[in-house]
């Protein structure tokens, strides 16, 4: 199996609202729980109770589609709030995800690396020590998980910062924006993705849900081309809708009956009569 | 700070409808999150993506009331349908339990583990050698985190099991209560909890919320006494009462007014008149 380890601050977490876009179940795409694999459902990234939609799971959709056969492991370390200085090599929210990637490789191997974070250094003139941070991560990175040449994603803060709400603050978003980019241009195998046009959440500093599936599908573009994606892509929209239509297999459709059944939105005599149903209909 | 390891499978991770019991804010009560302490807020676990309440937030609910001037972390560690065998000391569960309680006590000192578990080895005779591999995961555990008389407290399966919907299934519950009744009697620092009169949700096999919130209190009186716990303790109901009516401090009020806003359930401008209001109240 093919994994991903994603780290950053809360729009790699995810934040948008869970009842805002259609929910994607998919048998080959698991997630990291307990050092283990489990069938995704999001939110994926817990790292708090109000985590949402991040960018992951449309990333992991469009790479499934594409690679028919196999499987792929999201591996949820990003935290919110998190700071580049939090993210030093020997600070514990990368200890933790070194960890936690460890665990992962142990069944599989870690093909990329999705970054998103600088809003908690948007202000303050910290982009002036930000490039030198970010190196010594990716550094670290690649050879704690002996990864020299995987492609790591780096994801544009959002155009919307600086305006409302909790965003105000980030008011030198632009600058981290071009340390990010310069850092994707130089670096060998790291690459950037444009946050034109995606919105935010009313508090002015989260991706929307939205948003944040357009933003997986340009990760993946960024990821399997192997290069910057400075522009929307033409296929965002449409894709988004013909997945939502998406027909499940056997096993996503029980998973969508058993977490109805494990929420009490069903009985335990509706739960196992739908379950025969979508048996019987094989 | 001091902290407590939760293992076992569903009904430690917890199950119970979020919405059937009022909310526990405490910010003296803090969870393990990417290898640091976040305010705890329920679910706890994240195992699965359906994770509910669990017995863990009532258990350290009564602990802050009689430590008034310290603070818990919890670890949770639980994994739903694991079997006593996926707790192998080599196996991935509690190698990474091991690894997360590590992180935990860089910060902090592991007072306590909790144990549930034994629903997924409730059938075929697994009973006859459920006792060893108990003991030498608790053997592996006191060594692995050099905590050699910490008490370990072990709930019991629910007297509903056997019944109905998924707990039919395990028709030899009472023979694994047996098993873990012994290991506590005989074993030094592990105490045992009764489950009686705790009731099921609608599954037959995970303990329902209000459940759950009582399974922490009789955990915390083991704890704190050092002994079995045999009988409903007749504080039960009237803790949880007068629980859901204490007072919020300033942080806690914050913290519910933030999860609102996060959750899209408050404009920006109401966010801002509450915490307002909040803070001129102190």
């Amino acid at each position: 199996m093919k994994s991903i380890l994603l780290i950053g601050q809360s729009n790699m977490a995810g934040r948008g609202f869970i009842e805002d876009v259609p929910p994607i179940y998919n048998e080959r795409i698991k997630m990291l729980r307990n050092g283990r694999w489990q069938m995704m459902a999001e939110p994926l990234n817990f790292d708090r109770h109000i985590s949402g939609i991040g960018p992951a799971a449309s990333f992991a959709q469009i790479w499934t589609n594409e690679h028919p056969e196999e499987s792929i492991g999201l591996i949820p370390c990003a935290e919110g709030g998190s700071s580049i200085d939090e993210w030093s090599p020997d600070g514990p929210l990368t200890r933790h995800a070194v960890s936690e990637a460890e665990f992962a490789m142990e069944t599989s191997e870690i093909i990329g690396i999705l970054w998103h974070q600088g809003e908690s250094d948007s202000f303050g003139e910290r982009y002036k020590t930000y490039e030198n941070k970010l190196l010594s991560l990716f550094q670290h990175l690649r050879e704690e998980l002996n990864a020299p040449d995987i492609p790591i994603i780096i994801g544009e803060l959002g155009h919307y910062l600086g305006e409302d709400g909790f965003g105000k603050s980030a008011v030198e978003y632009q600058q981290i924006n071009k340390v990010l980019y310069k850092v994707a241009s130089e670096e060998t195998d790291c690459f950037f993705v444009t946050s034109k046009n995606l919105t935010a959440n009313p508090d002015g500093i989260h991706m929307d849900a939205v948003s944040q599936r357009k933003f997986g599908l340009r990760y993946y573009e960024a990821f399997s081309k192997r290069e910057n994606v400075l522009d929307v892509l033409d296929m965002e929209q449409t894709w988004i809708e013909k997945e939502a239509k998406r027909a499940l297999t056997k096993n996503e459709s029980i998973f969508v009956q058993s977490t109805e059944f494990a929420l009490g939105r069903l009985s335990f005599e509706e739960f196992m009569e739908n379950v025969s149903k979508i048996n019987g209909n094989e």
